[in-house]
């Protein structure tokens, strides 16, 4: 059985929908991976020890989603040896700035690796992952290389569509 | 031997000078109060064990003080059926809209009572744990009425001293 | 007949919608409340009078919602013996945020126990209520913990949810 | 004696040093005034007695200063038929956007006329008062007109220093 | 022929349905009005022209809407004796904030009265004017005081309807 | 063939709609232009040999669009000797004061001539376009002329129509 | 006589300091300049008038710099066919936002090339002339060119230095 | 010789002091690293030379540190298949909001682990590369769990302390 090499916990099922796209980033990337719901303040008890399991068992990477004042990232990074990615919600008052800033402004020696607010960063969840996994795993070094070339081509093929049909037509 | 009512739980000694107005406040009120120095991600264990026992010592109210990502409060009300009141601290870089970001947007089910930023909010922690108080103990609920009636002279006594001094010589 | 213990008021008719989440949830914790529409500007003195009046009858905690410069829960705040809880509404130009800096920013001696904005801050209203009056009374005590309780099992049957359907067919 | 025509009320007397501005400013305009220190929640019954009482007497306009949840200002204006000025403090967290927010935002029907935060606030309360004056009173619209080209003057004599000195000496 | 007392400038036609309240308000209070579109930056000059007449017809009270960077009730009130009351239109990206500052945050000598932002600042510009006009003339005293009973009673009987058929049937 | 006066460079084709708005106004000022979809980051190689190139083929100006850490226009800036103008555009969380400070907030010696955020900056764009290039061409400057004085003309012929149907009828 | 090509005008005394950095690099660069004070507000038409006057004079680019309720560089766009640079003054309460949004969300029509807040801005204002300078003058674009080499060479002599000296000696 | 692990490069050598303290930390845990001044804008080739570089030379982790628009980090990010760390600085002027979202809100494909603002980022930074390299060398895990250790003594030493002497005394 393949090990599971990154660990996506959210704090509520509501999270879901915009942590679908790191999960299919990670299937892209070949990334082996789990995805849980536990909630920071709901049932601390079992996010530590799944956290704490999951180190054992050879995770490597934990991300973290969460909304609002956000503590969950904060909360796992504390009780891991490993590095944790932060992903803040987008919210419907704040824009996610309050998701933003309870991620990110962690205190000396808790840090977080926060990446963009909502769905942009839940991708980018993934391909922060995939280069951390690439520190260990010559093979993911690869798929990076090979994702870069690829968004770079994506780009310069957007582009010559926009030469050749203008943008009345694009 | 007084019972403890209030404890008073912060992040970092860096907060002490600030939560000091909460305590010489509680001193004036005639609350009992004990003061602790722990952090929700430093030393989760501890502080989640504090909490607990606080309880169960007859302790009524907490008050957490934290700043940036502050996560102190949330975690500490998730883990006690007692009130928690959060104190944002202020933040050299951000004024403190991060620590009151991550203290009042708290998710459903697990409130934190949260004070104004810095001092002002220190002070009114230790009203506000009065006030609740009071909805226990009658002597608290004159002590309030008394600290009120005090301020209401207060602010009358410098209109008072205006007037007769005008705004050059006050 | 049954002794109200929260009273719940708002400032304008528009907020009623939201603040139904906090009657629901007095409801389902068997707390007894009334609701009251009384803004702070248009009828100061009714409003005031309701609450000292409110407060003579028993009532133990005063809920208020205001948007905008929402000043209701600390004019409310400033003539009570009572805690007073503040949920900051959301707008529709600055998202709430002039809400809740008019309602958690309250000056030394006036505290208002701010929670978040809109409907998760009108929840938690009826949460940190019923924390309050843990104080005072055993039976809402066995709530809050059998609440908690049932939040955690909550998250966790989320959790088996997505283990067993996976992202996919969640 | 003189007719009081402005009436300055202040939140605190930490407001005292920001509002002699306004003071001053206005002795430079000729315009009779009092100032007050009451607070809206520390004595909220005797700054209403005081705002109905100065109305009656004959003032024409309330200025209201307060910082941070600044509800002196809207306080005020809702127990008058006189236009109230608010001036919003500086906030030494949040730079006076709480105060802004608190005192420029009020709801339907109970308007501020909001200025500037700080001295320039304080400032322009006094000339805001000079312009509402002159809807009366012929003497100052007067002075408004010779304040408006005193000003011109004044920019007009820096621009010709600087002109004449080069900025290196100016 | 009835003189017009109060102008309403705005900037844009597009923001000529917010600015209809002021229209819909000043109606109901019985204030002649007249209303314009001139932009401070596309037509300068006319739009100074407009305002410099309208004080020498008798105009009392200049009323400028503006959005984003918005100059024309700065610009209005530079070039006037009249008080001139600013109202900052909602912003799609900014929620009207830069429209806020841009009104409310100017330098000394030249006040602009501000009002909430959008709708509520609308409706607010008719009432504040009202109230200055009340400086000057008793008749529109007594329509503030009316209507100040009016909103009295309208949340009373909000509330009496509340406390009727309940949150649930409001 | 006509010479290409005005590169317009774009991170993402999510960013066209937007920027048609440039193009369309260029062609309404007659100045040559062409379009292109380069990203700073996915791949900067293309982005700036375009850019060197464009230069050296003898355009004058470069506009980049750009959303969320919009880095674009200031990579664009950094390697040609133009002046490079920055369009902001709207984020769904932020509003766009992401791409705003990520553009405007250059450092010393690589300006951003940053516009307003979205279509208004999208169209203000290409106005700055036509001002810089009437540094050079005299037939740009009788264009900006005709330009501002249509603008002038237009809200003239709006206020007529505003007078003669009312707000009713508008 | 040397002809003038950029003008300098700041809306008050107080701007000196910050701007005399655009002075300063402008003399660096060879580029002829004069400055001015006059103020969108106290002395429009004078302002005015300068503008008008300095296009005619051959002034080919103006820098506006203002605080606050920051206008200036806007009313100076609307009255001129040269493209306006706009330097946002740091202000002590919001930081200079406020003139960050007043000048760079122009209305469609008038842009103003914003650049950074404060001394950054003060000099950028300076290298954005020289570039758009450089549209038609061979002789400026020379100097851009030096500049962004001297900039290149004096942070590779800084990280030479960095290498030698290490981070404790540097 | 050892073999460079982590690498710093700032924009600035005013970055200097701030991060001084990540070198500090990485010397602390036994991580070799060095540390560059390269520009993302003045010196791009230079600063994309070095990264490229130093990714063959089995660099792991690069940590980027930038202030304002804070393009560095996202820079160095597009072009290396390592992790990149990104450090925001604190501004003078929006207190590191500007640099916050310059780093943090990066596009999908290119993100940037992003840190606290100012000195505790600074710190972060060199934790969170402890944390990645411990995906590759037990050594490094051994390291954090002991600095976790570290720090859970320290908070409880210094409530030792606290409860010994109290707040008057500590």
């Amino acid at each position: 059985m393949e090990k599971i090499l990154v660990s996506i916990v959210m704090g509520s099922d509501s999270d879901l929908e915009v942590m679908s796209e790191t999960a299919k980033l990670l299937e892209k990337f070949d990334i082996s991976y789990e995805m849980k719901i536990y909630s920071a303040h709901r049932c601390t008890e079992e996010a530590l020890n799944y956290v704490k399991e999951a180190e054992k068992n050879g995770v490597k990477i934990i991300i973290g989603a969460a909304g609002k004042a956000a503590h969950l990232p904060g909360v796992l990074a504390a009780h891991t040896n490993l590095p944790v990615i932060g992903v803040p919600m987008q919210t419907s008052d704040l824009g996610g700035v309050d998701s933003l800033y309870s991620i990110v402004q962690m205190p000396t020696g808790i840090p977080v690796a926060t990446v963009a607010i909502g769905k942009t960063g839940a991708k980018n969840a993934a391909v922060l992952a995939l280069k951390m996994l690439g520190i260990k795993y010559d093979k993911y070094r690869k798929i990076i290389k090979d994702y870069r070339e690829e968004m770079r081509k994506e780009v310069l093929e957007k582009n010559r569509r926009l030469e050749e049909k203008g943008y009345k037509n694009y």
